[in-house]
């Protein structure tokens, strides 16, 4: 218990790359910031241009990109209810590391 | 069965920029690369560099990015063995994209 905090002290705080890390690092969190870039999006569209997500993986994503501050989600009461999701400024400032990402992309695997 | 395999031939091989991402997206992936950004490193060095990473853990990743072919590993038959760790040329392609997190990580972190 002890070791686990002493721990957790160590990895919190100290680095700012290892916390920029933290908040980009999922297998997703970066293909739904990018398909954002191009716009707000109802959860059905997200799903559709997140290739390969499922449902449930989806929600729990958005999540915890509303929970870092990176995604922005606004509900209207229609009916049905309809929910729509959008970058912070925070997101739309992750323009230039998804550009040298996708770069990477291109000139290592094409 | 037939489910997961339609979901995995979905995943892989469609989009370049989700299969970077997959390559890149570790909790520790960028960070052992920057600090292997500054050259060749025995294993005992990386573990003291890349702040919060415990050994059983380091051991795992140096495994996958040996693997994904973003570092190469070097043993030299002392006593004890030596075993170095280094960029590939691949792994050193990814300095725009770490140069691209830093800067946001400064931006947004500090």
């Amino acid at each position: 218990m002890a070791l686990q905090s002493k721990k957790k002290a160590k990895q919190s705080g100290e680095c700012p790359f290892q916390e920029a890390m933290d908040l980009i690092a999922g297998k997703w969190t970066m293909s739904i910031v990018n398909v954002l870039m191009s716009g707000t999006m109802r959860f059905k569209e997200l799903e559709r241009h997140v290739v390969g997500i499922n449902t449930r993986m989806l929600v729990k994503e958005l999540k915890q990109l509303e929970a870092k501050k990176i995604v922005k989600r606004k509900a209207y009461a229609t009916v049905p209810p309809t929910v729509e999701y959008s970058l912070t400024e925070k997101g739309e400032s992750l323009k230039p590391v998804l550009t040298a990402i996708q770069s990477w992309a291109v000139a290592q695997l094409l």
